[in-house]
């Protein structure tokens, strides 16, 4: 209930937001109406802008408002390595390290025969076209380490097995900063059968 | 950093939102984009609506979009009682409380000298004007329990003296729920002072 059937719709609209209930919804289009208009404007302007322009990249599947990707266009990236994720959120956090230098391929989500999510809907096809006439020497499975990540890794593998490529997955352990204590023994188990030699 | 400009400004945009930092706005940003388009058009197009239409209502100040708030038009409510608060958000929660039949005046802040914050700029004149020609008996202040609130509502109350009406403040206590172990030495006082008989 409020003072005016403008301000609900707003306050229902912003509930589409991830994470953010009636309470915060209605805090935020307090706080836009009563002191941000201009902000207001901005979100309202950039959003529908964003909704109409942003498409996927013809080539890897990332968002961007060009065909091709900056990433896919760029000609110093690696096109050698392959690197496979589940959403354009993880090539922000890999890009964000600056330590990879090759392209990607975003599957956006992950096999889930309950969902009706199988092989077509993540693109799988595109993906082995992609591989086979590019020069690709290496994929590298990098979805998230959920048993559904897993089992979307590892179909992946079964269907590049055919082609003459390495296939790779990013590696398991003890993340940086964990106390031991602390880390699961799915994780600690990881670790030691992934353990290196120091010398 | 990003792959797209566009998504940039969009994240950049979204951060005018309380409460939002840049890896928020950074999920919002690729949840409304990849798996809820429709959702962002909602946004965008009640958000630019609101902005542009809703505005004050001329007697309580409260945010609506007509010239007279529902509160203010209904002729159900009593006009003989007058709650003031700090800001709109503050007439909801009373209005949730279902228990107040009354009208509202709404500051739009509080007084904060340091930050240039006088009483013509949280509207003191508009409301004595409203009090003296209005058949209204009694001002309730309910601005918070904050040293500035309290400081607000000292300073009005000195203006509508001179006015034949009761002034009253809300009261201060033990939250309802609340441990006497967990509550402040401050909030015990006023508790003790503001004591009622049981029979």
């Amino acid at each position: 209930m409020s003072f005016s059937p403008l301000i609900d719709q707003l306050v229902d609209a912003l509930r589409c937001l991830p994470g953010v209930g009636p309470k915060s919804a209605q805090r935020m289009a307090l706080h836009l109406l009563e002191s941000n208009r201009e902000g207001g404007t901005k979100i309202a302007e950039t959003l529908a802008q964003a909704v109409r322009e942003v498409k996927h990249c013809q080539q890897c599947r990332i968002l961007c408002e060009v065909d091709t990707c900056k990433i896919c266009a760029n000609p110093k990236r690696d096109g050698t390595l392959l690197c496979v994720v589940e959403s354009p959120s993880d090539v922000l956090a890999i890009e964000q390290t600056g330590l990879y230098r090759g392209r990607y391929f975003v599957l956006k989500g992950h096999l889930s025969p309950i969902d009706g999510i199988g092989p077509e809907e993540i693109g799988v096809d595109q993906l082995v076209a992609r591989v086979k006439g590019n020069g690709v020497e290496e994929v590298i499975m990098a979805t998230n380490s959920t048993v559904e990540g897993e089992a979307t890794s590892h179909y992946i593998a079964e269907q590049l097995k055919p082609i003459n490529i390495n296939i790779s997955r990013i590696a398991h352990g003890v993340p940086l900063g964990g106390e031991l204590e602390y880390v699961d023994g799915g994780t600690l188990a990881h670790a030691f059968q992934g353990r290196r030699s120091i010398f």
